[in-house]
């Protein structure tokens, strides 16, 4: 089901901060090979603040050329608090008062979903322009003993305006399913009912990012291979046919396997080795740094690709 | 802009688990007058389980007897844990595997937030059954040294099914503003990046809800007033042309506020002193409420009303 809808603009910002991968050896015990060979990652960004401020930094440059936006959607998985909800504060950051702002979460597909939400408003007429951000701030809530996720996880941020089309752009499939059977490869078991931060009986390692690697990464293979032939179906597009791809930067390794679905390496954009992991904002914070390079030309099929803590998976095609 | 959509079906779990406005006078050291008084509550459910658990309750009579759904929402404030978001969590206790399942958080609004993404999908011929949940349970995290709050939450949680119109059903104006001056008038400072559960600097203050009820009700007073103001005029119907008005359960004294605005107080639905205020649950089992008790026929309109952490106002407006 087409939804007529144009990303008229991306950017993205991480701090100048950067943990090498030196640095990031000495943090987690593992020599610097190790960390390239299994993540994939050279450096990552390291953000001392707020995410509000981080989102903001993403998005000025967006509101200074284009005004405005109409409605604000944060798609993040981790919030500023619990209440509000971090859509408020990057509202009161970018000086928004009056507009609509909320928030979409489903972990590392947050944006994936919060942009078919926005086309789907767009595409209605309830909205002009909808800025999406993501900005995600775990690398102080790693578990330094787990190598896999605290050398992996990033900080960072990025935002999309999306507004209506102007001649022929838009969504043409969008694709999500989520397996509860997942539910544990991907876990931040704290800061919620199930252990809350005032319990006593709540542990450190409740309040740290978790990942079992393999683990999602045996359930994602068939996954992403019915959800590639999910996406076939529908569009009649097969993964060598995209102009470009931006997959979720879930690792090195995740990245390595895509050409064995039939992508072809030149078309994938990788930045992990550059910005680690950063959950909900890798697959904007992608897009923003082929759309940054001239990698994308109106016209051009875009497939947005990721898993998620779920374990979820989706796919949004885009002609551009 | 019209959006044609159904709430096919509504429903309403709370714990038989119940805390009198005597227990509650005994927890926050206020009388059970003073309570009634500003309040408005007689009595709240306590749910010692999780949020899940506690939605399903609400979800499974619904799903009995429409079958399953195609999109699974949760929209609540209160998470499960950071990671997975919780509509997986309340997926897998439904037993729902394969279908998209993501979160929408806009505080109290979150509801009203997700219908109107519910009705927006549904109005594109995207999905044909969106199952939305709001399950709320805060009454352990309140601070019994702010009786305003701590004797004023309540657990519980509704689901509603939103499908295809059979008729002209639809949501005929869905209209909401966030203004960040009142973004620490309500607060839970805790669970997140500002006030990390890890950090040991983060206090007990942080992990409890806040609220500054007066300030909230100041700044409120005006903005639904403007609110109404821009329903009138999107709609043509004016407060006392309701059918029935479903508002936010924010406090016995903000529901007796209401006539002076121009609603009937025979259509508005008040549950506060039965369930006290269940956050994002309280509209949707307002609704739920009224639906069982026959107090909704089809072709009426039903207007949703609600102010959010924020501080954000909202209004739906329903043909039923």
């Amino acid at each position: 089901m087409f939804l007529g809808v144009r990303i008229a603009a991306t950017s993205l910002w991480a701090s100048p901060e950067v943990v090498t991968v030196e640095q990031a050896s000495v943090e987690v015990g593992r020599s610097p090979g190790w960390i390239r060979r299994r993540l994939g990652v050279e450096q990552r960004a390291r953000f001392h603040g707020l995410p509000e401020v981080q989102a903001a930094h993403a998005a000025r440059p967006i509101l200074e050329r284009h005004g405005a936006p109409d409605l604000l959607l944060n798609a993040s998985a981790t919030p500023r608090q619990l209440i509000p909800d971090t859509a408020v504060f990057v509202a009161r950051e970018l000086g928004l008062d009056g507009i609509p702002a909320y928030s979409i979460h489903a972990t590392c597909l947050s944006f994936v979903v919060a942009l078919r939400h926005a086309a789907a408003l767009v595409a209605a007429g309830l909205h002009r322009r909808v800025l999406v951000v993501s900005s995600e701030i775990s690398t102080g809530q790693v578990d330094p003993s787990e190598p896999e996720s605290a050398a992996l996880l990033g900080d960072g941020a990025a935002a999309a305006l999306v507004t209506a089309p102007e001649g022929d752009e838009g969504l043409l499939a969008w694709v999500m399913h989520t397996h509860p059977a997942g539910a544990e490869f991907t876990e931040y078991r704290g800061a919620g009912v199930a252990h809350p931060p005032s319990d006593p009986r709540t542990t450190l390692a409740d309040n740290r990012f978790h990942m079992n690697g393999p683990a999602i990464y045996r359930m994602a293979r068939k996954r992403v291979a019915d959800l590639l032939d999910e996406v076939r179906d529908l569009t009649g597009l097969s993964p060598g046919d995209f102009d470009l791809v931006v997959p979720h930067q879930a690792s090195g390794n995740a990245l390595a396997s895509l050409p064995r679905y039939g992508f072809d390496p030149d078309r994938v954009v990788d930045i992990v080795g550059e910005y680690g992991n950063c959950i909900a904002a890798s697959i904007p914070m992608a897009l923003a740094h082929a759309d940054a390079r001239g990698r994308i030309s109106r016209g051009d099929t875009v497939l947005l690709l990721g898993t998620g803590a779920g374990l979820s998976v989706a796919a949004a095609v885009l002609r551009w």
